[in-house]
């Protein structure tokens, strides 16, 4: 780009005033202030430099590790120099699994190719093999419904293997997740049920690669619980043009185990509200990671944006009516102990959540707020928040019904309206569960602008309220 | 991002009907059509592929280089691998400017630091300091205007050190740089006016970091042309401390020199019009980059983006009334020899450009496009596109008035519209002119998504006509 073109142009964002005239409900002080609380993140942010430590200093945190006991108390500490009413650890019980030694993943018997190791991590709450392993056939399947097909007489004493891709023409990622992560979750036991000795799960990733993908899988009850490993996209498709030709046999070895459950901790930081405080609006991400990688989009980003959002909001010096109140939770990964916990213990004190943001998508460039809430109230409260809009288009953000965050869904309930912070997808899942999920994937800027937008949202829902 | 969550919401876009229901004009078989071209560009698109090979094998192509000549001819190769009607080139004159040895800029008298060496890199068309380079006592300006008022009493002798940051707060980056860069510019002609010996620039970045940015100086007729370069936002920052307590000399190196001017290439691909083929559609990149890198954003994408459009076009099996035409411009980094060209030879042939559309912000996610014409004809055409608006918004992309591109600039007598592509703005300047813009920072699915949507437009265009 020269020069001369930059100049000229004038694309993006009309003038603050000219957007205030498009609703009368809409007051160029809004318009004002919101455009304070972009300044402010843009250049006094925190978000970035907290990213930065919780993932570089403390690193990956998954439910009952040391780490994650070092971000509740970094979080907590950082929290504490804002100057806020009240900043509290509120316990929960959590799962404890470890991964144990680097995973081996490898095809033994290749006719053509002799043995191959293959990139591979343990899913999330997978049983290990042992030290010794395991060696069995490979047989691919596209889905849970193929398995079922094929029963027992096909499937048993082999390894499943899921190898159905995400869906590459979805525009949103996350749909084509929601489309493919059937096989990660509940593929493993499914196999089980059918004799199946170990489960092998193409990574759940729009790219082509060699890295692999954790996550969770869930078990069924009364079924025998077996190794579930994901192997990289790059391998999945390497094995599967091996099956066209041959009989494939795979070595695995993994050393996972699921320990007693623990005590850790939701970390929680609030402003009272000076006029309706037993009205909140929460904002929130989950605090654990998986134990690879940093968790930096996932979701460090979300912890910092709900941090950063209480510290804008002081620097600006707006004193709000209603008590904001950021969420760090604990355990979204594998258990969602800190969401669940949180919401009996308000229930259980009668509280009402006017709002709660998460924001667990990502450190990613804003497009806007998706909206979620009990079918009795939503519609009437969703039409206030949408006059909203003509204040959020400026700064490129949308406000569509749809869903909100795992952690606060429990507080669906509660009749107050739910929003999930929706950044930009296209490289979500480049980073999402891996060992590349590090800070230098994120922007400093598309994170703070994050942080402002939810900022934004939170002074217009404060200011206004939601009846 | 636990699977619950994801199954559950439906954010982002209404489906087809519901969109084209919003307007008359709008029809569900455009909507389909639109579908058709995002699906193909998502899992048959080539322009990842092209770019790839582009930056890995070719590499950085300033006007002149070899690399400038082989990017033309495997260019004009995959051109015609696809069927087109017409694949040329156009010849035009470049400047031939050559960057020499590596640069070297090195604090060399600080009292509490000793020798520092700073990251550096020659502005494109600067003369060098020759092999025994200079040393001089550095001055910092934050402003052309500030060189003025210090003249040549301050001035004369010195190295004048321009260190005026990007503005954090503009939400779109692009016009952040169109603030700081003509200190890069014209700095340097306007420290030589009083005599000053060198010019160092900060880079033209929104990060604070190692890494140097190059890009276009322009000098004075009449005034001595002195050598410049841009140092690190870091290296600028420890400069501008340094300097608060004591008087810093700076030595530089370098041996950039600007040879004759040399005879490149456009290189253009063309689908001819089954209805009106003297009405010619232009999408269009420039093919030049700056050497250092390999010009994947800048412009490689584009390039890429604009050879796109025509094999999805063949893909989805549309036949176009007008001509669609490619055009890969040469040397809009340092003269703008190919836009001249193509421009003086299109008004000399009569033609009418109905609508140009230029990519040259990258290959990020697609945000919309802005739209330029002529004052005569520009409020009665944009009309006529502003209707397509609910065909494009279910992909984020919106439309807006606003410039095009440096190379199709030139069109605007011929009285069509010209049309910038507009991808997200914020990590645009993470990269541009630097050694790190490489195909590593470039998303394959972000870059496939301008595909898809500069393709989407140019079927709207050609269908319904720009009366």
């Amino acid at each position: 780009m020269r020069k001369i073109l930059v100049l000229v142009f004038t694309f993006s964002f009309l003038s603050i005033s000219l957007f205030a005239q498009k609703n009368e409900k809409v007051k160029d002080e809004d318009a004002f202030y919101i455009r304070k609380i972009y300044d402010a993140a843009l250049t006094k942010g925190k978000c970035y430099e907290w990213l930065t430590h919780l993932t570089t200093r403390i690193g990956g945190r998954l439910s009952g590790s040391p780490q994650a006991a070092a971000a509740v108390e970094y979080t907590r500490q950082m929290l504490d120099t804002l100057g806020l009413d009240q900043v509290y650890l509120q316990p929960c019980m959590v799962p404890h699994w470890v991964r144990g030694d680097k995973e081996e993943v490898r095809i033994i018997n290749s006719t053509s190719r002799g043995t191959i190791n293959l990139n591979a991590t343990a899913l999330g709450n997978s049983v290990g093999t042992g030290k010794r392993g395991i060696s069995a056939e490979v047989i691919e399947v596209k889905s849970l419904d193929e398995v079922d097909e094929l029963g027992k007489a096909n499937i048993e004493g082999k390894i499943v293997f899921y190898n159905r891709p995400m869906d590459p023409k979805q525009v949103r990622t996350f749909n084509a997740y929601g489309g493919a992560v059937d096989q990660r979750v509940y593929g493993p036991a499914k196999a089980a049920e059918y004799g199946a000795v170990g489960t092998l799960v193409r990574s759940i990733t729009t790219r082509l690669d060699d890295v692999p993908h954790t996550g969770v899988t869930v078990y069924k009850d009364g079924v025998k619980q077996i190794p579930a490993l994901a192997i990289s996209t790059n391998d999945a498709e390497l094995l599967s043009s091996l099956l066209e030709d041959e009989k494939v046999r795979i070595y695995m070895q993994s050393t996972c185990q699921k320990l007693a459950d623990v005590v850790s901790h939701n970390v929680i930081g609030e402003i009272k509200g000076s006029e309706s405080p037993e009205k909140i609006i929460l904002i929130g991400g989950h605090l654990d990671s998986w134990d690879i990688g940093s968790g930096a989009h996932d979701d460090g980003a979300g912890c910092v944006h709900a941090m950063d959002v209480l510290q804008l909001l002081k620097r600006v010096g707006y004193q709000p009516k209603h008590t904001i109140r950021c969420v760090l939770f604990m355990n979204e990964e594998n258990g969602l102990g800190g969401g669940k916990e949180y919401a009996k213990i308000s229930n259980e004190k009668g509280e009402f959540h006017m709002a709660a943001i998460e924001s667990d998508s990502g450190g990613f460039t804003p497009r806007g707020f998706s909206c979620d809430g009990d079918d009795a109230i939503f519609t009437e409260k969703f039409k206030q928040v949408i006059k909203w809009l003509p204040l959020l288009e400026p700064y490129g953000l949308g406000l569509s019904k749809g869903g909100s965050g795992a952690d606060i869904s429990p507080l669906k309930s509660q009749k107050g309206l739910l929003f999930g912070f929706r950044p930009d997808s296209q490289r979500y899942f480049d980073y999402h569960h891996t060992d590349i999920d590090n800070i230098d994937a994120v922007n400093k800027r598309e994170l703070e602008m994050g942080a402002a937008s939810i900022t934004s949202l939170v002074y217009l829902i404060d200011k206004y309220g939601i009846k």
